[in-house]
């Protein structure tokens, strides 16, 4: 036990339903390898944890505990939105990290987020080569955006995709029964800023089985109103009905999100509506059409009842390799999901180092797309399929999940000194 | 079998998650008699069905079809909102359908609704003593609003219940964390324009082992800004964030919906947005919190995915003892739940006269609602827990739920005259 050290764990940016699936893969994995690592601090409410000294003591929570994490949603030490710049511009954060991380005898450090953290942890792993000081900076992948390379899929992007494929053929079925006297339109507001994916996933609530008329609004095309109205009149005269699911980034060709049409309360502020409002009423406008609108929001990302049990498992994979990789010595790199074939869908995990992970924003491929802009090919069917597969339910009591809150318990303070971020 | 007559089922109003349920528990039970049922025909989107002779041959659907109705959300053929008047008002409608009866051999009248349905229910169920027409009427309750009188509940709310319940405590993980340097509030607007059933729902995501803030903004209760913001910043200060769960219901003391607050999109046009938009930017202005909002929409009411397993059971039980009420020879009556009691839930089926049911709505009883307006009672938490409980999962194919949807193959048409509606 003399040479173990303590390994530093933190969630970072937009939590996920299986953020927590990854951290149990982490601790689990860790406790088994108490000779090399003595402790998992977690970051409180991230790298802001490690920051300000406000340490989450993990050893004092019980197994039973770390277990539930696997099925809890959102972030259990809490997360944050805190970016860290480049080691020269943000030179005394480094220097801090590195205080706190000798302090605590932290050799080992665990960032779980999207492509700002993986950048944040690149220029951690650079501490050693750089500044000297030796730690090993592993970044687990999570986003729900789906967009950093390399890697099959960003764990939580699968839970969501099933969750909205799931609410899409659910709500349509509820339109198709409503068509004839009362609403003809449904529309449906989901994440993803930049990147389509999610989007596309309400297309898989279409299938040979289910014959649901779609329409889609992704980021990646550009949005022309004429072509829009003219694809849901099709569908409704075929249908009688129509979904309609609109990306958070559905914007028009000059870059302004349709969520930003001049929405205006009555004292003149802007941007009260989202996309969904602004399409419906869009629609109505030009064919007289009852309409419906729903905004997921966090709902789509927090909702664990309906995890795809896909992505539980790589979420929980993915914490695991970090730390085996930690302990076979490897610093600066990202374990990944590689796909050995589609169906069955057959995965492994890889490696990624993480200097080609920062910065790099994968986005939906154009043959992923059909020709009218509004739809999924087969080829984007044939890569989503797989991801929202299996069902993983969370334990229920008195009608409800039960999710797991805690201790959270915090480590003795060494340096005790103030940081101000 | 030539006494068999047969029975005429129809879907009205805004269908929910287990509507076709109870359309299972009709069609299966109908089955068992054949000696007094000859066939369940349903009408074609609703009355309209009846009324324009469009009636659907459910004898034609496979037993496994129909048994897939109980797990199948929407309404499996089709709904409307139209509402006939009185008989002397509406006589050209009530005589079309006596001829529709007539002519396809109807003796049994199923009408699958909530308060304006049991209206028509009760109108028809005249038709026997005021027009010498032979016919029994038996209304199946539904209605996601859980306003029907005499009932202990009313199919299709305990689903949208469970579905809130569990929504809220994961978005409320969710905010909790990322309070600290993002969103501190979390909006989501539900159904319930009158009564606050749904938004008191919301209340119960939090419990004993979940200590959650939430505010909830009630149909019943005059909206007072001023109390409301005190009590999100009360909440804040205390927990670091808070979620609120606005009924669209929701309203000023001059009774105009939150929800059209002069929201305006570039053209001056009103009501782009919802109840939920408009509480999140008044948190914003008054506190400069951060926020999120949902509006959760159908997907609440066709969330049959998480249905409630006593909802599923009792809106079979109901559809499957209007059937035995009608073979017993009832007219103009309405099977209720009966609650035997709490804990453990225990219930059994009633019935209830159409007269006593038809135009009387059933509003959140004051001893519900916490005495600052924003809360659950004790009393509240004890009538709504057993609802939500248990779970019903319908079978997933490819990852995501495997719902019915029926031939619907048409009755052929004795009349062929139109009739306008």
């Amino acid at each position: 036990m003399a040479t173990a050290k303590n390994a530093f764990y933190a969630q970072s940016g937009g939590v996920t339903a299986v953020i927590n699936a990854s951290a149990c893969g982490v601790i689990e994995t860790a406790r088994q390898h108490p000779d090399k690592i003595a402790n998992v601090y977690a970051g409180r409410n991230g790298i802001i944890g490690a920051l300000t000294e406000d340490l989450i003591d993990t050893n004092q929570e019980s197994a039973d505990n770390i277990a539930a994490l696997r099925h809890t949603p959102s972030g259990a030490f809490g997360s944050c939105r805190y970016k860290l710049k480049g080691l020269e511009q943000s030179k005394a954060e480094y220097e801090r990290l590195m205080d706190i991380f000798k302090a605590h005898n932290i050799g080992y450090f665990f960032y779980n987020g999207g492509g700002d953290s993986a950048d944040t942890c690149h220029k951690v792993s650079q501490l050693s080569e750089k500044m000297g000081f030796p730690i090993q900076a592993i970044h687990v992948p999570k986003t729900v955006d789906n967009d950093l390379p390399i890697t099959d899929v960003c764990p939580g992007f699968g839970s969501v995709a099933k969750y909205i494929a799931t609410s899409v053929r659910e709500a349509s079925f509820d339109v198709c029964s409503m068509a004839k006297t009362s609403t003809k339109i449904f529309v449906i507001e989901v994440m993803g800023r930049h990147a389509g994916w999610i989007a596309a996933a309400g297309g898989l609530s279409a299938d040979g089985q289910n014959d649901i008329p779609i329409v889609i609004l992704f980021p990646e095309v550009e949005f022309n109103q004429e072509k829009f109205i003219a694809a849901v009149k099709a569908k409704v005269e075929k249908y009688d009905y129509c979904s309609i699911v609109v990306s958070e980034g559905a914007h028009w060709p000059d870059g302004k999100f349709l969520a930003e049409q001049g929405t205006r309360d009555a004292f003149g502020h802007a941007q009260l509506g989202g996309a969904a409002p602004v399409v419906a009423n869009m629609l109505k406008e030009a064919l007289g059409y009852k309409y419906h609108w729903a905004v997921a929001d966090y709902l789509q990302r927090a909702a664990r009842h309906i995890a795809s049990k896909t992505d539980v498992e790589q979420a929980y994979a993915l914490g695991k390799a970090a730390v085996e990789m930690a302990i076979a010595g490897d610093n600066a790199v990202m374990p990944t999901i590689v796909r050995k074939s589609d169906q069955p869908y057959v995965w492994e995990i890889g490696s990624a180092k993480l200097e080609d992970v920062a910065n790099v924003e994968k986005m939906m491929p154009k043959e992923f797309i059909t020709d009218d802009g509004f739809g999924i090919t087969d080829a984007c069917r044939k890569y989503l399929s797989p991801l929202i597969e299996g069902e993983d339910y969370p334990p229920y009591e008195g009608g409800l999940p039960k999710y797991v809150t805690l201790e959270n318990e915090p480590v003795e303070k060494v340096l005790k000194t103030d940081f101000s971020l």
